[in-house]
């Protein structure tokens, strides 16, 4: 029993002792995400990557992000399972725009409150999200953060890092007048705008979680699922559809110029970011049927066209931009994938519609 | 003017043109921490860093961390400035200790309603941190998370990659009885034992902003600064004392067998990660003088000496395992550092006093 006048360490919300004992659970859930250049059970302090000899020239590609406040969502439904995916994916895909291959990833889990069980749960789905992706989970923090957090509330962070051969950097800079834009599709919102879809709903407020809970699980007109379910679909991977060639990372498909990842800012905020000065996508909306989400969620809150573009992705989850005589061959490979644009003279993004 | 009834992005605390224009000012702040490997100017959803083919056998070590609750103690006094030079300073010295030299960094803000000054005050810090460790700041990304987190509230996380050649990694495994331990002092709690000082002083709990300043403004006995000045003393970085010679990763000085970093769990928490089975550390704790702000936080909140070696570092930051015959020439290299213990048969950690 701890005095109240003589407090310790785990009294004010960080409990030394359990978080060893929490090292050994998260270790555990992280072994399925291993890879033979993990140097294991040395450095305690940090994560040893073996890179080797293997690449000619290589680039490290790293991206950092987190899920947003898709976690929100999460802790509101008691659902962890999901967001290590989401932000595995996310950070797998940023990466893969500049043709990485992923190597390692870390994860840190910020919070107030989460039961060990929901933290394990958390670093499990960030494992078998990199177990998919190929991508060592090499290693991880938690910080126990009372105040910062209010209770029961988390953040979710990642950083990953790739590798590329020097001469096989893709960035954009080859794209020209003429060049067409394929699209592949969304799984629905990915990590992005679900601040403004809790404005909208009204969940995720600081309200009555039995009635916001009620409120996610419901049937709206179009949707399939519950709400909720619609919202909590994972961030896709590309990856499987652009997989480098183990330790080469050439393209199995021809090469695309330019690799735009739909995420904050939408089309109009992504895709030029991969265009060279002097050039445009002009993006065809009629080449794509909106998923009913999106289409609920602007009904619902009454947003305009641009708004919905800019803070959604609207069901267009990756871009690549590729010369006219490739499209074939990429359409070929990737099912789902078609064409949604072209390349134009001008700056920005215009409407073909 | 924004109509209630059609909320847009911004509107939900979210405005993503503000976003755009926030990014060109990070990347200002970033300029001071570039290297020539970094590739600028291209991969807009990533950073990329030339590696090369300077290393003969690259291993690649990472550490994710953030500054845990002293997040709160910048918040409340409005001093965002040294936060970044905490967290690079304590991921430098955590790849440190397998004998790495870092290469790049990425930071992550989560945070409610920040201002665009304080976004851009605390990637400056973290700018010029990476600056210092000759680092280059390769990424990072912001998220306004309302909800999440409470008004004027934020996290910090960082990631760090470094490099070490296969045949230098310090990895502690030579380690032997009668090595002996060498003590670097820090410079205060470093980034650890926040939220126990917190609750001891009742600040950052959401009590009255000003009165809690009043209390972190105050002399206290002992203390040569205000208690805010000695709590926000940044983070020690260790890698000016054991600097890797460029592009080599040997130390100027004979090789540490084994680098602990005092961090969370203190030094019992520490010490025995990198010791081999059946070694133990025996500290001479009557070794170096506790410094005042640790003796200070121990009568105010009547906390056993058990109790503060395990949340605080107690003014030992770094410890090193050397060769017996080694210890002159390393505490020749270093001027602060001093024996503070040995190696002995055993496990974990004893107290020679």
């Amino acid at each position: 029993m701890t005095q109240p006048s003589r407090p310790s360490y785990a009294d004010a919300g960080v409990d030394v002792d359990a978080a060893e004992a929490l090292i050994s659970r998260y270790a555990e859930a992280a072994k399925v995400a291993r890879r033979p250049e993990v140097l294991a059970d040395i450095g305690p302090f940090a994560g040893l990557f073996e890179l080797g000899r293997k690449y000619r020239d290589p680039v490290l590609v790293a991206s950092t992000d987190s899920v947003g406040t898709k976690v929100k969502l999460a802790a509101l439904l008691g659902r962890y399972d999901g967001v290590g995916h989401d932000l595995v994916n996310h950070c797998v895909n940023d990466i893969l725009t500049t043709g990485a291959e992923p190597l390692f990833f870390l994860d840190y889990i910020g919070n107030c409150g989460l039961s060990d069980d929901t933290k394990v749960a958390l670093v499990r789905g960030v494992a078998e999200a990199c177990r998919d992706a190929g991508c060592a989970l090499l290693g991880g923090e938690t910080a126990d953060m009372p105040g910062t957090y209010a209770e029961g509330d988390f953040d979710l962070v990642g950083a990953i890092i790739g590798v590329v051969e020097r001469d096989s950097v893709i960035d954009g800079s080859r794209i020209e007048e003429g060049d067409l834009l394929i699209g592949l599709p969304s799984n629905g919102l990915h990590t992005n705008g679900y601040s403004l879809v809790r404005k909208i709903f009204n969940f995720g407020m600081g309200g009555d979680p039995a009635s916001e809970r009620a409120t996610l699980e419901s049937n709206y007109p179009g949707l399939e699922t519950t709400l909720a379910e619609a919202l909590l679909e994972p961030h896709r991977s590309y990856l499987p559809n652009l997989r480098p060639l183990p330790s080469s990372s050439s393209f199995h498909l021809p090469s695309p110029k330019g690799i735009a990842h739909i995420t904050g800012g939408g089309i109009p905020g992504n895709v030029p970011r991969i265009l060279p000065a002097g050039l445009s996508a002009r993006i065809n909306r009629a080449s794509w049927r909106v998923p009913a989400i999106f289409r609920l969620i602007q009904d619902y809150g009454g947003i305009d066209d641009d708004e919905m573009c800019r803070a959604f992705n609207m069901g267009l989850g990756l871009v690549l931009a590729v010369a006219g005589q490739d499209v074939d061959s990429v359409l070929a490979e990737i099912p789902d994938a078609w064409v949604c644009g072209e390349v134009v003279a001008g700056g920005g993004v215009e409407w073909a519609t």
